[in-house]
């Protein structure tokens, strides 16, 4: 994988977290901060950050509801009620979940949780730089994937201004690329790409850490998630899911903003396995 | 995992070893140790220790020719090549292996390094076993999959009486199970289990060590080992082949067997992705 890439990589492997993705670190650090007489909270998740709050939740013994989109992938649903999560069905778009989540919110006394536009979430997703950061890797550059941007902007954090933190992002999702180039916060692409888990609105807190800091956003093409998720299952034997191989495909399609000694946050691993496997 | 197990297990990842499978531990034992002034050697392989072998003697600037039955997997074949192995087609046949093998050494000066009958690859994968017990686990017994018995015969030598060296094994492979009952080597099964590293059979020295252990070999059926290793991936986010996910099958299946800190060798990982993922 050096060698393909042109650097010395270094892998933060999110996929083997707690509840299978990097959203566990800024889900308990929100929830080991909530006043212990909070008996409910609730979100909107396409299913990591849901897991990851149910999770954390469960911890307290406070109780869990997710809205959840109608397409959102089988095996993330399974993955929020393994650890105890209430699913709420919500349309595809992201109007039907504000408003799904708005009706909630006037019938039931719960506290709710943004996935990422939120300085607790930003702040514990950051802990993953912190700890690549505090190993022996001597990282001169990380990379991590950009949806809402809460792993970014917590990354951005934790730098500090040290190491450059570059974001990859789909094209097909690429909200934060264009709300970097323009200055201002653009609106979301249709959520169309693979990587279910980008394919969220950038966050205003997240958009204000990237733009200070003036975030790089390399793209990837869906083909090249695709076929960078497949390099890392044959080649590393580990399974991550679209949202994280778009590090890796941005990384081959942007050889020259690569650096040499480069952390690479793998974010997820919450896939099924296919049925013709094994 | 701990909880379908029922019991601590810790995994010794060999899937993440060089060549991708534990056998580049006994193929670098050995290679390490030949004069200086041979310039190839041969050896018969399904794929892994024929990889081992090639990039062992490429670290020696040797050349390596690997007899490979036709049905071998492509993924390994190609993963044999990409270290720098020749190969020369074979039968399914365990008889046409040896004739094919045998031509070749009466016409080339090639030096033979048998792929688990010999001291020098048991040693060198026993190095497994030596490093999962100099680790802080604490491991009461060590589970690892039985085929030509390399690997299970380096452990049971590395454990030393300390640790009991389970083994396991397919149900459609036998032999080293029916060789412990009767206490005479007894020929290997059809090589039809999807565990085609485990197909081939138990080799003299191996039997041996085995029989003087005193050796429990645990089974496990197709669907199990299928099972097996679709739970891996999902919940570990590791990718194992068969022969790899013998071992978590068996010890699903024989639950009365399995002690409460287990060491688990996961063999190898060298499958390719499904089509279907990503």
């Amino acid at each position: 994988m050096n060698r393909l890439v042109g650097a010395d990589l270094f892998f933060k492997c999110e996929n083997f977290q707690k509840t299978g993705a990097f959203k566990a670190r800024g889900a308990v650090n929100t929830v080991i901060q909530l006043s212990s007489d909070i008996e409910s909270v609730v979100t909107h998740s396409s299913g990591n950050h849901g897991a990851a709050l149910a999770w954390a939740t469960s911890l307290r013994e406070m109780k869990s509801f997710v809205v959840v989109p109608t397409d959102a992938s089988p095996f993330k649903r399974r993955n929020m009620e393994r650890y105890g999560a209430t699913l709420i069905d919500c349309g595809q778009e992201l109007e039907s979940r504000e408003s799904v989540l708005h009706d909630f919110l006037e019938k039931h006394d719960a506290t709710f949780i943004h996935p990422y536009d939120d300085a607790r979430i930003i702040t514990g997703q950051g802990s993953a730089t912190v700890e690549l950061l505090e190993s022996e890797c001597n990282v001169d550059q990380i990379w991590v994937p950009v949806g809402g941007g809460g792993l970014a902007s917590g990354a951005i954090l934790a730098a500090n201004g040290n190491v450059e933190v570059v974001c990859a992002e789909p094209v097909l999702a690429r909200d934060a690329y264009l709300s970097i180039q323009t200055g201002y916060r653009q609106p979301p692409l249709p959520p169309v790409t693979i990587a279910d888990g980008l394919r969220s609105s950038l966050g205003e807190l997240n958009f204000g850490i990237l733009k200070a800091a003036s975030t790089q956003v390399a793209l990837a093409s869906e083909d090249s998630i695709i076929h960078a998720a497949r390099l890392v299952f044959e080649m590393m034997k580990i399974v991550i899911e679209p949202s994280a191989a778009v590090v890796v495909a941005a990384m081959l399609e942007n050889p020259s903003l690569v650096a040499k000694r480069v952390g690479v946050i793998l974010s997820g691993g919450n896939v099924p396995c296919p049925h013709e496997f094994g």
